[in-house]
């Protein structure tokens, strides 16, 4: 695996004020984890990649982003979930619950 | 896992001409990629998910996609290289060998 963890932030933006994760500060959320997991020393190949991504079509649990390659969304609302994903996660490899989007949650 | 195979294409734009997975034809691909994936039947929950991405940060083997939850890298070159990878990989589950990146590709 050439990332032990990549997770994937819908950073979509739609057209006509349409809801999307743009609309629930997803840029800043993504800008927050990037900047963390960096501070932290948790990037780069065979550790942490944190990446922009279009819509993942999961908007019903949005704002939401992915991690793989274990296959866990989250449903995050501020800044102090993500720095709970990183610490929990993305560094030490535990699966923060209660941020996990409902399995029945799609488009 | 909420899709079965999940492919993120880099289709990230370097600012002032540098050289970057979209000037490799990268939306061309995406396009290409998501369109089939549609066409036979194999997009949504349960299967398959087509997802735009940024810079992966594996420029040197770009123009680059990568295949979760399997974590398995492409390099490709034109629309030939997305039709074996939908075929294959995405339909039957069978890795296109010839088109993973090689390990050492990196930044």
């Amino acid at each position: 695996m050439y990332y032990k963890h990549h997770i994937f932030f819908c950073l979509n933006q739609r057209p006509g004020g349409e809801d999307c994760c743009a609309q629930h500060r997803a840029q800043e959320a993504f800008d927050h984890c990037k900047s963390q997991v960096k501070a932290q020393g948790l990037a780069g190949k065979g550790q942490v990649r944190v990446n922009k991504a279009g819509c993942l079509d999961r908007c019903a649990g949005g704002p939401i982003a992915v991690v793989y390659p274990e296959g866990v969304w989250y449903s995050y609302v501020d800044k102090h979930d993500i720095d709970e994903i990183v610490e929990s996660h993305l560094k030490n490899g535990v699966v923060v619950e209660r941020l996990v989007t409902p399995p029945h949650l799609g488009r």
